[in-house]
């Protein structure tokens, strides 16, 4: 039997409530293992709306190998996370690696950082569209973009499509 | 005499707080008379941490050729701004017509949507460094960083610095 798929998504002051908590009880849905990692274990992080979510795990106690896929929610998280050079790490790791990379909304501005996104199809939040487009990517205007390893889509709306889109890749993977 | 200088200070749900208080304030106390510049008149916008700043005019109502200079804050308020081409056209127009442009923290958000930035020495927030380098700019890590009609600072204790180097400016064009 495969063994069972590990599925991380990054948790921050001011992420989108539904960006994180959508895909965290569809992947745990699917009989994924899926926790939050943040940037201390145990600290409660307040969405953009003040809903809280606790972080499984901090991300110095994650390694890329033993990851499937990463999630990058949206909101104003991805303005921290950015600036941390472990989440820089964990993302450009995953990536090279070939594990599945998946960032939603704002989310990308952690690609356009973690300096994964050049020459790829991409898509994500309209105001952030000049910063993908700079950093080297191809945008398009789509409920999800998938592009080898990387899949990408643009609102809380979308995130039916961008699940789905994630699940079929870490089965194919398996 | 010369004209009283006409200084417009964006504002918007989600600013800085210091980053628009301080330099309409400052502004004031050197005689230029300084509004500030809303998606909507009278509307009040909140900051990041909830103060509240009323938008003394609409973004319909302002004219490139009626300002000395433009301000634009940080904070998330950006985000929004860089999203809706009113704000994008002022400060394109303000730019290619040499008036002062002068932005702090996240401003440069719209600077690079507005497609203004390349080939300037500018400054911001560290997060957003990545942004201003891939849209062309060279970054320089400096309180202040004045490139012809362009001023760039990074953090509200620069405030001070960043407001020197703009009133400089304008009285040097009176």
């Amino acid at each position: 039997m495969a063994a069972v798929p590990q599925i991380g998504i990054l948790v921050e002051f001011n992420y989108e409530d539904l960006e994180v908590w959508y895909p965290l009880l569809r992947f745990r849905e699917e009989g994924f293992h899926t926790f939050s990692i943040g940037p201390e274990a145990g600290k409660v992080y307040q969405s953009k709306k003040g809903y809280p979510c606790k972080a499984d795990k901090s991300i110095d106690d994650v390694k890329a190998e033993d990851l499937s896929a990463l999630i990058i929610p949206g909101g104003f998280a991805p303005d921290y996370w950015r600036r941390d050079q472990r989440f820089l790490d964990l993302v450009k790791t995953m990536f090279d690696s070939g594990k599945t990379v998946a960032s939603i909304c704002h989310g990308p501005w952690l690609l356009c950082s973690a300096k994964v996104l050049n020459g790829k199809r991409v898509t994500c939040f309209h105001s952030i569209k000049d910063d993908v487009i700079n950093a080297g990517a191809t945008y398009e205007d789509a409920s999800v973009v998938v592009d080898g390893n990387l899949v990408t889509s643009r609102i809380p709306t979308d995130l039916p499509d961008f699940c789905k889109a994630i699940i079929k890749q870490i089965k194919e993977k398996q």
